[in-house]
């Protein structure tokens, strides 16, 4: 829980900035209104956090490139040395007395329903959780979202795929506090449903839904992995059978080295292999559906080639535990491997016999096969069959490919992926100490 | 086609054997007819084959203890050098002037369906063919006998599982003739059924069904493999696509020898594997469902382990192509692997954490668990997930194991594959010669 001091400096902080925004808005030939919005508004904040969000509210009809030139001319105004980045508009970021501060230009709407994008949103989240969580709740967040940072399902972002801040105070206020959540969550089975609002307008296909209580067509949980829903499941019921402090507090592995890799190399008797190459420069929730989609793909071709995959992961080397870290510079797709070879030859089943125009011309085509690597046709059961020559008899040989290129999903990853490196077998170890926070994590896996 | 003084011979010695069997009957204390059946009492056999089969009727009330008695004294004293052999009732096998010579007692039944066993049943269908095969169709009989043998199709005996010469016969006399059987096969679409009598009393779950028209109860393809059918429909079509003698000449493969064996290893990169043993002192219908039913939990189990299975078939050593050989003195059960090794860790899925019950004594019976090779449980999806130690990292030890000793079916065989002997890599080769002649068929497989 962040101490009062703690609080109070916030609160002054982020009183002083409002004013100064106010000031701005001054200048400006249109009229807006500032509001702070988040957990550090609403005394959900876990302490550390660092993040102050103001939004600047400005007339509905006002049209959009005006509404950004306006923001970003007030962004700028309150913070002299902030960047812009870019949501659904852009607006400035920048910091403040140690604190991160976000200000954001959005539209007022009347109701969610009438949304002119998504970050016009959140004040109408923030209005109605402040309107509805009194003080014991608000601590009761501040615990939920410790405990879900400390079991690192925390987080709405791609790469992690876990519970945003929003959904958590939901999910506080609809069981009733922290306790109540947890109890509840070591029995769910999903899909589960929450819709304190009674105003779903849709079916939602996703394990945990939570209807955006200001938006009758939003399941708040999307973006939640089945993994992180699992995830809280298990530490709910550990927490209740065995109430710990360690619960909280996130894991902080430290990077494996090459030796420790080599040592799980040898008792796992795997063969691993990872394609490497530079991460493209973008921010992590363009990066991350990116590699997920290029694991898949390589494990998918991995696995048809008769490659078979025991596990798989990908992963981004030095700033993974770092938020506000560089980008990552290297990107990894691991993949340990039960069979890493296959043989010259391999089975190819045509079609039965008595399918006699299909059977005909494929018996013609492989009879007249000059290729001495081919074996057949020949008859099993009922059906002609014929070993011929297998594309790709090392995993090597396949990562190195053209096919494995085609399976890099998402533009920036494409591009990248084709100056891979295929690292196969104990050089994995070289990965170490960079990629050593997830190769940690890989070879000691938790729940 | 058997030549005119070839047919003349066998016609005499037929009689001569006929003669001294009903004299033999004149010494028993009941009464007896004999009739010849087969294709050498209908004209409907290959050159070169050398049986004689004269069955001894008995009433069809005589008990069967009698019967065989009485069956075996006329076998004996017609055939002072012969031995008894056993299909349903014992009866003495032997040799008189260069042809083999079966002396079959049965019983004299009014129809099949009143059939004491099954080898009453062979008058019936002597009886019917006599009646309808004329000397055109005969010659054609012949013809279909000597393709089938020429493409490796013929014999209802269990190990070939092919055409019988009933069911040739019968097909001939169906269809009008060979060439419009081979017209008629080469467009079947199996399940094909012929009822020549509109009689069946059952269905049949077979490729192939000729009805028998002596007993609607019995499909006479019973035994024909869905390969054999197969082949036979290929050869139909190459027959008639190419007229050629070659296709009624039996393949005569050369044995391989060890170099040829290490050739086709080194070009297909196979890890070939071998369990050896000595085959069961019984006849070739014990013994080879017995070898196809250990090849198919061989294969079953080195699959299911990881071993992954490209080719395999039962062998049995020099004997192969000499029916009147001795029986095989070595089986090996052969299979070439595409995978001969595995990690020393294997996945194991565990439930959805959801399902509290059972997650939670999957997750306690790993969390506990001390042993330095399980990795996890960790979460992967919805589910807990394990690495844990494998059974069987190599297929020697899994073929040296009591769980490959347990898949030998069959009790004379599981009996010899207790003391089996496994050959894995190169040391295959060691089975050439003595194996050669299916080493030669599985290394140069033709339909």
């Amino acid at each position: 829980m962040p101490e009062p001091a703690e609080r109070e400096h916030l609160r002054a902080v982020a009183t002083e900035l409002a004013d100064r925004t106010r000031e701005a808005i001054a200048d400006l030939p249109v009229d807006a209104d500032v509001v702070q919005v988040g957990s550090t508004a609403r005394g959900t904040w876990v302490s550390g956090d660092r993040d102050i969000d103001l939004f600047v509210r400005f007339d509905a009809n006002l049209d959009r490139e005006q509404l950004e030139e306006y923001g970003l001319a007030v962004g700028h105004a309150v913070l002299p040395d902030g960047h812009e980045e870019y949501a659904e508009h852009p607006y400035v970021k920048g910091t403040h007395e140690g604190f991160d501060v976000d200000l954001v230009p959005c539209h007022d709407v009347e109701t969610a329903g009438d949304l002119v994008s998504a970050v016009d949103r959140t004040p109408f989240h923030d209005a109605y959780l402040s309107a509805r969580l009194d003080d014991d709740l608000a601590g009761d967040v501040v615990l939920a979202k410790a405990f879900l940072k400390g079991i690192g399902a925390y987080g709405s972002d791609l790469r992690t795929e876990g519970f945003s801040g929003y959904l958590t105070e939901l999910l506080v206020l609809e069981l009733g506090g922290f306790v109540p959540l947890v109890e509840s969550a070591r029995s769910w089975h999903p899909p589960v449903e929450f819709d304190s609002e009674g105003h779903a307008e849709r079916t939602f296909d996703d394990p945990l839904v939570v209807v955006d209580p200001t938006d009758p067509t939003r399941n708040v949980a999307a973006v939640l992995s089945a993994a992180n829903l699992a995830r809280f499941q298990h530490y709910a019921r550990e927490l209740l059978a065995a109430p710990s402090e360690e619960l909280f507090e996130p894991a902080d592995p430290a990077p494996l080295d090459p030796a420790g890799v080599r040592d799980h190399l040898d008792r796992r008797e795997t063969t691993p292999a990872a394609v490497v190459f530079d991460a493209p420069d973008v921010v992590d929730d363009q990066l991350w559906p990116q590699l997920r989609r290029s694991l898949d793909g390589i494990v998918r071709g991995l696995n048809g080639r008769g490659f078979d995959v025991l596990r798989a992961r990908a992963m981004t080397d030095g700033s993974d535990r770092d938020p506000d870290g560089d980008s990552a510079k290297r990107a990894a797709l691991y993949a340990e491997l039960e069979v890493a070879e296959r043989p010259a030859v391999t089975r190819h089943e045509g079609p039965p016999v008595a399918v006699r125009k299909h059977a005909a011309s494929f018996y013609e085509s492989y009879a007249d096969d000059v290729d001495p690597e081919t074996y057949g046709p020949f008859i099993d059961g009922d059906r002609y069959v014929v070993e011929r020559e297998r594309e790709f008899t090392t995993v090597r040989e396949y990562l190195e490919s053209e096919a494995a290129g085609d399976v890099a999903l998402g533009a920036q990853v494409e591009r990248e992926f084709a100056e891979r490196d295929v690292l196969v077998g104990d050089a994995v170890a070289t990965l170490a100490p960079a990629f050593g926070v997830p190769l940690r994590e890989f070879y000691e896996p938790h729940p």
